[in-house]
């Protein structure tokens, strides 16, 4: 992370941010040594102090913070055998349908570290919960969501930037589609409770629909009479 | 406009549509010679083609495209004698209160001028009529707004990828108000009717509040309450 302590060093700091936001538009979609050497110089300290900040106003997240929480190891194959309607199901088969593979827990020496590792660590998982595939406008929907979440992550905004000025440039037909999932991850991230620190590792077997509900992570194109029937469903679940 | 007759020509304006988002992000926040010539080098034929394809697909759109109509000369104080619930008052009492003068008509000599010259003379008027004041996050509210009614403006989407990037870096604490601008806009401009060649000039005695209704760009929170009372039932249901 780069510290800002004067204006020459802000200034440096800002030029060095939009050359790697220029190498990054610049390189083919998913580099992922372009988008490291982004997060590198646009992660700065005062950014993430305030994203920690905002993140310990939540009692879920600050405990998660503070005693370094982690998933730990997740058998696919055992999450595939839950039932379908279960989040270890749709997690698992998600990951299985689209080739991918948990993310091995990492070593953590500081609070930046464990940021980086739970985010790393949940994203697919948040893909699931908010319904995004893995396409370019999925993974602005999810992106966008991040954003809405942590509110001060740096990061976040300029890949959300990256995103919309590279389809603008590269292929205008899907620019609308990006916007939508843009501002759909927005709304959903900004009226979602606060996910970070969820111990999902607990939840696998809790039908998806219903984290979904108590989350309040709901497709802004459900239909009344969706939300009607959820609605009595959870309220029938109080009674 | 650039032309792209093959992909070399499309590489170097790619190229040069980036070296041109460069600059704007390094120029002071209003700097309209860097704004023009990325709008020079980022609006090409295919882009505009397009937009004029979607455009048309609305009868007032088409109108106002094929015989050019423009608004004509606009008397301030004229406008600012009639009632206070008039888009009469309500615009002109925005261009006083911001010492701002009506965009004088321009020659149009094609179809790409008649664009970007109603586009202009519109502006403020589409200010008021979505309630966006001349903040950055007013003004990214608006660009968020045409971007959704043209649909495939590059140059608008290239100009809210600019101003998310540039708060993100230049001003953190500003950047989650941006993308509540960013993101009302682009739902606002989705869901109200095509104002696109609309003659404004013959409704300004008309209250400003029954035009917002007649092209539906009045702020709806309905999606939002709808979840908000499931999450309260849900939330209840799972403590």
């Amino acid at each position: 992370m780069n510290t800002k302590d004067s204006a020459e060093q802000h200034s440096q700091w800002k030029m060095q941010v939009f050359e790697r936001f220029m190498q990054i538009l610049k390189a083919p979609y998913g580099d992922f040594q372009a988008i490291w050497n982004l997060a590198n110089a646009i992660n700065d300290e005062a950014g993430f102090r305030r994203t920690v900040e905002l993140l310990s106003a939540h009692p879920l997240a600050k405990n998660a913070i503070q005693n370094r929480l982690l998933l730990g190891a997740i058998d696919l194959q055992q999450l595939h055998a839950l039932p379908q309607e279960t989040l270890g199901y749709a997690y698992s088969d998600h990951l299985l349908r689209n080739g991918l593979t948990p993310i091995q827990s990492q070593i953590v020496e500081d609070e930046y570290d464990y940021l980086i590792v739970h985010l790393t660590e949940v994203h697919d998982i948040w893909h699931v919960v908010i319904n995004a595939d893995i396409s370019m406008a999925g993974e602005t929907k999810l992106q966008a969501f991040v954003a809405a979440q942590l509110r001060a992550s740096r990061f976040s905004f300029a890949m959300l930037a990256k995103n919309l000025l590279k389809t603008t440039v590269e292929d205008l037909d899907l620019a609308e589609q990006l916007m939508d999932a843009l501002t759909e991850g927005w709304r959903i991230g900004k009226q979602a409770q606060p996910l970070f620190g969820v111990q999902w590792n607990t939840l696998w077997d809790i039908p998806l629909i219903d984290l979904q509900a108590k989350w309040n992570v709901l497709p802004s194109t459900i239909s009344e009479s969706i939300a009607e029937s959820l609605s009595n469903k959870c309220v029938a679940a109080s009674s």
